[in-house]
């Protein structure tokens, strides 16, 4: 063969199929597609209006109407913009993805910026054929002179093109339903779509239902003016689209009321969000937007938030992983970022680097915002704390740069119920445990240890969440030498009472031997200390480490590993105690040997029901020598 | 203007960009395409083979190389399949959305099955642009005297065509990359990818290194024993595919170590699975695939499911919510359907009715599994139960067919550590309780009400997940008369023991009283029965209704309404017991009024202990009367 040089090309008969049947994903797309199509013919002519290229009317009122019809299987969605001239419906309509929006914003970019124009690829208005046997476009240019138009197509392939009936400036696209897509003249189907797309859009849009021989929207006050007094008294109808979201407004101009009743509007949640950030930037991108943090109703919400997606006011996906990082997933808000590199089908986004920064920036702003609340409003950071330290936490763990951020503002609820950082609770407890924290997990099953910290003026901070265990560990490798105990774990020597007569090695060794005899229990641990507190007769530690292992092989499932971390639990014995000083005394007298073996047995179970739950058959023992000893007393 | 009639027109300058760089969200789908089409090479001329209308050699070993070249930053993907002769490239490449897969198919769709054939839609290659800067194809058609053709193309809208020096049957693909897409030259990279989309793809996969100097694989037997004994020696390499998916084998031919070590490998899951489904079907659509029940970790692992969906062997994508029902996200498996109707990204499903028949077939498939366990391996459904009935469920509860399907066979654990249908249950209880389950939520919380009901041969089943309350209400709603009742809400009649000295009206209000007193608290409520378990003094009855308003009204947060649910706790006296016949009679005794006290508050907090945990305070005063009560009893 010789050499050869062509072009590649491409016939509608073999894409068409495509675009039709296998480019997006869900029918209703075409609704979104031929909407953002009319606002853009709005905003086309706006603009052209603006810089003195086109004249309209001062009573001009630019809205865009969709008409469902069942009676003739219809669907007419209506613009009053810029129209098309014969010339332009051949230019954009008959040669596939030949841009008019492209087209436009290339030829007008020095006289405006790009504005609200939604649309890019010259693909969507195909989309129509989804969904529709024939397409009709009628069209009328706002140009002088111009001459309406009509274009007809059944499959997409082939046009036909004549004269146009119409009369107002604007384009008037009519479906003809196919038999398969019916259900699009449902007029609640339809509004659920609008109202899913474009509540933001900027030109006001109405939804009618000509089955239902309503007035049609006018879009002239003079001649709504001229049909006389007596209509004015009928309600005008509404508009179902807000065409000015608070998120573009200027923050300064927006007040707490305004923030939270969108917030109730977008998010049908009718209890309040605790704060807001408003994003508005434009350099070095545009991203407008409002997050809000929800009040959790409980710590599995953690994922439940929504973020709503627009760009250029028009609705594209909840909860873009690729915009928000996912531990601000808990958010509930919308953004606005008409700079998104959107695909074709408008609901993937390409993941490049442009999108990455767009992340970033969101993180920063939400540390920016919290940095802001603890310096300026520390009381309501505190009151805010037990909603959001779940996700601040979950946040530090997943990025390294919120943790640099956050970090010197992660606060943590005292024993005492205020609130301290990490800094100041050292800090101020340093004389008593140096680098070292206490914490409680459960307030009612470490009750007594708690009672015991508060009766000796110590505290302990609160870790109940989930996410705790994952986050202390990950805080003893960023700070360094501070180790976190859980408050039943050591013996601080603040409890103790060094002044206390002390017992000797061989009295204690009698302990160990008399409870371990009692317990029946070999490997039974006991430690005997003074401590302050003499109306406790003893207590359970559990060590540290040992604990997390078990937890730690638990979450992680699988084999059983407990038996190669033992539960390092001691029974520590305080001789300070009656109790136990009575033990002591009459540990060798046979005659008391009954009472002295219950009330060790007491004393332990005591001791263990301050710390966890008694076993089932621990439990029936404990209840049963409880009634034995009250029965005892009572003579019987 | 006039009538006119026209053709809608595309150019390749408007679409081109498109598919370049819009099309797909992920530039890793090039090799996703343009493996899947040397796939196709390979399965035309095997099928050509087939029917006659090729030879190929007896030592013919079809295979597919890629070959990164770091140091010539190209990529080459290499088939030894059916090549393409000067008119198909014109016909196939030069022509965008020319499908040459479809214009097989329907030229051979009398002789062969559509068999493999992954493409569809004749775009794929062209996504070779969003990486290279430019293409060249070099090609050998199967068909004898078919002379090499080369095509080059640098922007892909124009090209170059001549001889290409190829002397072997397939085509190679050559990839000079962009600046941008050097990562993909990346031997690990490319690996990784090859890895996800074609494990198991139907003809050997190698990828090559070529900066490493490797030997490349070769598609000729003969070659390679030419090389002589020395080479044999060396290790051959492994293509990086299983071209005989388990799934594709007949379910009677898979053993238990297949299913098992397959398992293992797709999902890195050491953990045998539980059990697991065959799907194998031809009619009415071609479904393949095996799904696994997974051995939890823990209960809230319920959504960590895996199932990877296939197209022709060729992955398309995770845990797709259109084709598995929700509720068996849980499982993992593989699925290969090539029935599915993918949309041009391969990302995306068409929302059809096709497609939800292929979700309802999995579930009845799942049903039938179950089914065929309870009934032929009653022993190894028990077994499973724990692990699988979150799962079942929660199915049962977003789906009622498969509710219809499954009622008969969802089992409970019992107190007995039996298992037993609901049916079951109620059948051999009928004369203790009629149409009433007791159930307990936590063995150890409610061990002393359990041991009283095994005390009296009475059995209440477990049901000890998250998802079992709204599980019985929705039974309660479905199996009329039946009602749920916990273990701790109300007293059987079984329980007590109508032979003993009953206590009378006097003596109840006696009792009330002074438990109303030493409790201190006016709004107790005391019930005096006597139980057959006389070692017990009291024990607390909740009301089952007003707790489950309390755990709901918990469970969808919001406002605190706990309030309108007051706690319907009683307590329950045990005339019966030595303690209460104790206070009975001392009761009004001045002398032994600390006593009588104490007694009562032991009593009342014993009780308790065995309903719930004891509130810190409660229990720090419990603790010390504990202490006091011993203290007396030795004499202190």
């Amino acid at each position: 063969m010789a050499l050869e040089n062509g072009s590649i090309s491409i016939n509608t008969e073999n894409i068409f199929p495509i675009i039709k049947k296998w480019l997006y994903s869900e029918k209703d797309i075409f609704i979104r597609e031929l909407v953002s199509n009319a606002s853009d013919a709005i905003s086309k002519l706006k603009k052209l209006a603006s810089i003195g290229e086109a004249e309209i009317g001062e009573d001009n009122r630019y809205l865009i109407r969709v008409v469902v019809n069942k009676d003739e299987n219809t669907i007419k969605i209506i613009d009053n913009g810029i129209g098309m001239t014969e010339d332009e419906v051949k230019k954009y309509i008959n040669q596939i993805a030949f841009s008019g929006a492209k087209d436009f914003i290339e030829k007008y970019k020095d006289k405006t910026d790009e504005g609200q124009i939604i649309g890019h690829f010259g693909l969507g208005f195909y989309s129509a054929f989804m969904v529709a046997e024939t397409v009709q476009i009628d069209t009328l240019s706002f140009q002088k002179g111009a001459k309406a138009v009509k274009w007809v197509s059944s499959e997409g392939t082939e046009y036909e093109m004549d004269e146009s009936e119409l009369d107002t400036r604007g384009t008037v696209i009519t479906l003809h339903m196919a038999e398969d897509s019916l259900e699009f003249l449902d007029e609640y189907k339809m509004r659920e779509i609008l109202v899913k797309y474009f509540s933001f859009l900027p030109y006001e849009l109405y939804l009618e239902d000509s089955a239902k021989k309503e007035e049609p929207v006018k879009d002239d006050a003079d001649k709504e003016n001229a049909e006389g007094e007596e209509k004015k008294e009928k309600e005008a109808p509404k508009p179902l689209n807000d065409i000015s979201p608070l998120w573009l407004k200027a923050p300064k101009d927006c007040t707490d009321e305004e923030y939270k009743s969108f917030y109730t509007k977008v998010f049908h949640d009718f209890n309040e969000p605790l704060f807001w950030i408003h994003l508005n930037m434009d350099y070095p991108f545009n991203l407008k937007g409002i997050l809000y943090f929800p009040k959790l109703k409980h710590e599995f919400e953690t994922n439940e938030g929504q973020i709503k997606l627009y760009y250029n006011q028009v609705f594209v996906a909840d909860n873009i992983k690729e915009v928000i990082p996912e531990f601000l997933m808990l958010l509930k808000g919308t953004i606005d970022c008409p700079d998104l590199p959107l695909n074709v089908s408008r609901s993937f986004l390409q993941n490049d680097g442009y999108v990455s920064k767009i992340s970033s920036h969101i993180t920063k702003k939400v540390a920016d915002k919290l940095s802001a609340l603890y310096e300026n409003e520390r009381e309501n950071y505190n009151k805010y704390w037990d909603d959001i330290n779940p996700f601040v936490k979950y946040g530090c763990l997943k990025e390294e740069k919120f943790f640099d951020r956050v970090k010197d503002i992660v606060i943590y609820k005292t024993t005492n119920d205020d609130y301290a950082t990490l800094k100041d609770y050292l800090e101020r407890n340093k004389e008593k445990h140096e680098n070292k924290v206490f914490y409680i997990t459960d307030e009612k099953q470490q009750a007594q240890y708690i009672k015991l910290f508060k009766d000796n003026e110590m505290e302990a901070i609160k870790l109940t969440t989930m996410i705790d265990s994952h986050f202390i560990s990950f805080l003893e490798t960023k700070e360094s030498g501070v180790k976190f105990s859980r408050i039943d774990s050591d013996l601080s020597d603040s409890l103790k009472d060094t002044e206390a007569v002390s017992v000797d090695a061989a009295q204690k060794e009698g302990l160990e031997k008399l409870f371990k005899e009692v317990m029946e229990d070999d490997k039974l641990k006991v430690q005997v200390e003074s401590l302050k507190a003499s109306a406790v007769p003893g207590m359970i530690l559990l060590s540290e480490q040992s604990r997390r292992m078990q937890e730690m092989s638990k979450m992680f499932g699988g084999a059983d590993m407990s038996y190669m971390f033992p539960k390092e639990e001691t029974l520590v014995l305080n001789s300070n105690n009656g109790l136990v000083q009575f033990i002591l005394e009459a540990k060798d007298d046979e005659a008391r040997k009954d009472d002295v073996k219950m009330i060790c047995q007491q004393v332990h179970d005591l001791a263990m029901m301050g710390h966890k739950q008694l076993e089932p058959e621990a439990m029936t023992r404990f209840i049963e020598r409880s009634s034995q000893i009250m029965l005892k007393l009572a003579g019987k």
